[in-house]
């Protein structure tokens, strides 16, 4: 800290912003990056980093207080609760208690940290107020002991076999996409001489989908630490050199990629003539501040006025996101291994605490046992590679913590009463799966527990068997899920669903289910999660998760008008816990779906499990009775 | 046309542009306005025109595709059919077509017809292409004969009891709102001294509201012709001094309000300095232009730098949306005489059609005659004025036209038999109303016309027995009258609901129930309409709705969260057709509060009606069984 406030005297800055990101707006980072954690000593997954010359802070949303507050204890860090009303943003206290006593200050960013509409954002609310921002590097000079490398594992080429779909048409795809936004912008611009284009993707996801690569360099995501730049003619990769083997080169070769060093892309961008298109969501500051800008007079050398860069919506986040035939059939090989694991997990949580009542154990049974068991199971499957994201098996009143992650040394004892709410999700080669089934282990069920478990399954099958014209965004489908829930009084503050990449991140847009106004409709082909959850606080989370994909419905006969109708097909296999549900309040077309749905979990599960596993599966999927 | 050919001429124009608005951006508008209608010869409500030098041509939807084709028949303007998908736009056209001959070139516009939004997005992508815009009024040299004036009724004080609260309290409270932007604007922008703030006000609805006035000067909607601008220290009403009596003379006096004549008001605004506020979505240009900029560089006599605009959303607008509780209390109360009248209605319906079959009747029943009688039985209501809108009488095949309007000339035979839709509303002194009922007169009633019926039954009253959480926005709510009808396949065009205003328009923002993106939450006091349809062209229409407004909902014992709840209260009173009803399709809840409601109108209007309208109404309103 002494060492970063040197730093910021040498430059006349007077506070120095460390955000909790990576160069590539990825949710899952490489340990090289995490800046924020390594500068306050605070290990959670989202915090910005405030330095002044006489104090420092940190801001962490309301996820984070408690571990925040335990590991900034000995330190002189102050903890801004962001997730509090009256807390100012970064923003608000830059240009207001800092300001206060500064007039003519500066402050300090890394560029390479900040996506360029971050950036943005910031730099236009601080020059309001007068504020100049620097973008400057200042952790490099001092995080010079005991920082990770940036990972270097290998990159494989993905099969077009899981693909569906060979590197050569998705580039040329993109190209036709870039084309068309380059001549439309010329038509507008008659006098400007047209001068190609390329396309800065940093998206880690974006590159191993345009690319059909995978790597291992960050947890939970199959991707490459790299960037892309696409041209008309050509199309570059940097990366690390010792990420490539020769056959990874020789695929490279034969998909006419070539290959630079990763840190190359700065110089290279520089470069760059005609429309320079980025997304400025996701490419970074440092990125953008390379492209050579035109000068405001003409310069001496004709022609070299620089690159027209434009902010657009990428193409590839928009084209990933609609999965093809091959990927949408892996998803549905993907969820037969996930059902498998998981009716095994349950088959042996159920005999387990069984037995552990019975006889003296020798240790409790916890939530980390129950991660650790889960994801051995998954394990087993065929193609799997690692988890999606780290399991969430949250134990009664852990169950209302939405983002509980228990670690070995710290989590609960698991008994044979209450509620269990478990999320987690594998990435196989065939696909990615994300799923949430809360059940009940033992003891009288409280009549509030049945109905929460009703009211969000209800809202839950009402999402998932939702029929909606084309051009219908997620928002307007979102009070499908909510409306039962809502009657009584209760709701959820996370999104109803998010998008899900194909052996890719667990988390991708543009396509989700929440409140927010979004531009995005749905499309054919788009995965999302369909997740309600109600959560009472020291009691029970309950939260019951599908993934589910668009697929075109049916023209009916009584249909008025010419839209095409869209609506969803369910991607996971797994049984519900109906002892939870409250039968009274299901209609009959729920209970219709319900048996439905379970007669098809047991034909797809049931041939890869053993006659004992099969029996089990069969009596969770067994048909409930319509109520009269 | 050759004249206004003649005028483009001498101001070097290539294309002159006649829009169908007035200067107040309103609905219904005064008859001196309709430019568009005057110069084509086209009278439906909604178009535009543009002349150029050897074309004309007029842009309309489809709602008058056929009315536009009859009456441009004989002239040489061609029909532009904005709502087919290849058509392109205004803009579009004046960009594309009329550029390839006419390199430079400018088009004209007359900046009172034109809302600063619209006048900037026309301006903006005409200046992409090279086309200059400029700020001409052509018609007024060339309409000199029978020209109607705009006009000259007389003005009257709304009184207090009606609106609820004061003019002074409601000046007070817009200076409060106007203060508090111009400080925290001031607080940016340090140099600047505070120069004091206006607000200009042209849409007619607002100002009838801030200042308790109505009148009679366009249909359907009780304003005055006027614009306002508010100041911190007075308040200037501009309108035609020949609307002002001696009473109306006082109360403008009493409340310190300021008379300046209609046209002063663009001096007026030139005048002013300070910031100056605006709702560019209603303010037209032309008091735009008006505004005295800042110069680039600073003038000779220091301090005379100009105004400083702001585009804001008009804080009326908003404050005006959420009815206080006297409003609301008008609404219930002018809703029994509504509910009054159309018991009348429909039981001289029902005879009236037993009558014509069994004697031969002198002439046919048509739409008309029903829209007749409909009218007159609410103007025997208490404190009626006028329609709020020209009724909607759509017999059978008519009712799938979304805006149908019978004419005397022009309209159906209504028989004992098939659908009819009844779309209408009412003026009264303590509130507007709009209501729709869809009813069958008589024979077999075909079994998808129940179906259609019962979907939109069902989502009619979904919508309007929602609860949801503070926040929430209309679009957020939208499926849930959607939702059965999209199950079979069918939608509708239009908006789920409008928002209606308190002896007002009939038709205003910001709240809404619609599909689009909409930034505005429902707050208590909205009142909207519920109006979901389904329309079956040549077969008949469907459309049931009623006015409901937004209140508190009481928390529940099961809620787990701290936000407020709302849900809405019916405001309209009138039954439904029961007969068209599918019961199987109806669920338990469904059916008790359709019993309840009719319980409710029961017990609402039957106090107003003699001894045989009340048993009429008690057989409408008669109980419907659970099906079991």
């Amino acid at each position: 800290m002494a060492a970063l406030r040197a730093e910021m005297r040498e430059q006349g800055l007077a506070a120095y912003v460390v955000p909790g990101n990576d160069p590539h707006a990825s949710e899952y980072m490489a340990s090289h990056w995490c800046e924020m954690q390594w500068l306050s000593g605070f290990n959670g997954e989202s915090g910005t980093v405030v330095v002044a010359l006489d104090r420092a802070l940190l801001w962490t949303d309301s996820r984070y207080y408690l571990q925040a507050g335990i590991e900034l204890k000995d330190s002189t860090i102050e903890l801004m609760r962001e997730s509090d009303i009256d807390c100012p943003s970064v923003a608000e206290w830059l240009c207001g208690e800092l300001r206060i006593t500064n007039y003519e200050l500066r402050i300090g960013v890394n560029p390479e940290m900040w996506s360029v509409d971050q950036f943005s954002a910031i730099s236009h609310q601080l020059s309001e107020a007068g504020i100049g921002v620097k973008s400057v590097d200042l952790i490099k000079p001092i995080w010079t002991e005991g920082r990770p490398a940036i990972p270097s594992d290998k990159l494989y080429p993905y099969s077009a076999d899981f693909a569906g779909e060979t590197v050569e048409s998705k580039l040329a795809r993109m190209r036709e996409s870039l084309e068309s936004k380059v001549e439309s912008q010329e038509s507008r611009v008659k006098s400007q001489e047209s001068r190609g284009y390329a396309m800065i993707i940093s998206a880690l996801d974006e590159i191993a989908w345009l690319l059909n690569i995978r790597g291992n360099d960050v947890e939970y995501n199959p991707v490459v630490i790299s960037y892309v730049v696409l041209e008309a003619d050509k199309c570059t990769l940097f990366v690390n050199p010792e990420k490539i083997d020769s056959a990874a080169q020789n695929y490279l070769d034969f998909n006419n990629i070539d290959v630079l060093p990763y840190e190359a892309v700065f110089e290279y961008i520089h470069g760059l003539k005609g429309t320079i298109f980025y997304d400025g969501a996701k490419v970074n500051e440092a990125l953008y501040e390379a492209i050579r800008k035109p000068t405001p007079a003409p310069s001496l050398k004709g022609g070299e006025q620089g690159a027209n860069a434009k902010n657009i919506q990428s193409p590839i986040l928009v084209d990933k996101a609609k999965k093809n035939a091959v990927e949408l059939e892996g998803e549905r090989i993907a969820m037969r291994q996930d059902g498998a694991a998981l009716t095994r997990f349950f088959k042996w949580l159920e005999e387990t605490l069984v037995e552990s009542q019975k006889s003296k154990v020798e240790r409790p049974l916890t939530e980390w046992d129950l991660m650790e068991k889960l994801h051995a199971f998954r394990a087993m499957g065929e193609n799997f590679e690692e988890e999606s994201f780290g399991t969430i098996a949250g134990y009664q009143g852990n169950g209302a913590i939405v983002h509980y992650a228990a670690t070995k040394e710290n989590c609960a004892e698991v008994k044979k009463e209450g509620m269990l709410l478990l999320d987690s999700g594998g990435q196989y080669l065939d696909g990615t799966t994300d799923i949430t089934r809360t059940v009940w282990l033992g003891g009288r069920i409280p009549e509030q527990a049945k109905l929460d478990y009703t009211y969000v399954l209800k809202g839950h099958i009402a999402l998932q068997t939702a029929r909606f014209p084309r051009g219908t965004r997620g928002n307007q489908l979102d009070a499908l899920a909510k409306q039962y829930m809502w009657q009584a009084g209760i709701t959820f503050g996370h999104g109803t669903g998010h998008g899900v990449g194909h052996f890719l991140g667990c988390h991708e847009g543009p396509q989700n289910v929440r409140t927010d106004n979004t531009p995005t409709p749905l499309e054919v082909g788009h995965i999302i999660s369909d997740e309600p959850g109600i959560y009472r606080t020291g009691q029970w989370g309950i939260r019951t998760e599908n993934l589910i994909t668009v697929i075109p419905a049916k023209q009916t006969k009584a249909t008025t008008t010419e839209d095409e109708w869209l609506t969803f097909e369910t991607l996971t296999l797994c049984f519900y816990d109906t002892s939870l549900i409250e039968m009274s309040l299901m209609t009959e077309y729920e209970i219709d779906w319900l048996n439905a749905y379970h007669v098809r979990v047991y034909k797809e599960v049931s041939p890869l499990l053993n006659e004992e596993e099969r029996k089990f599966l069969a009596r969770k999927c067994a048909a409930l009775e319509v109520n009269e």
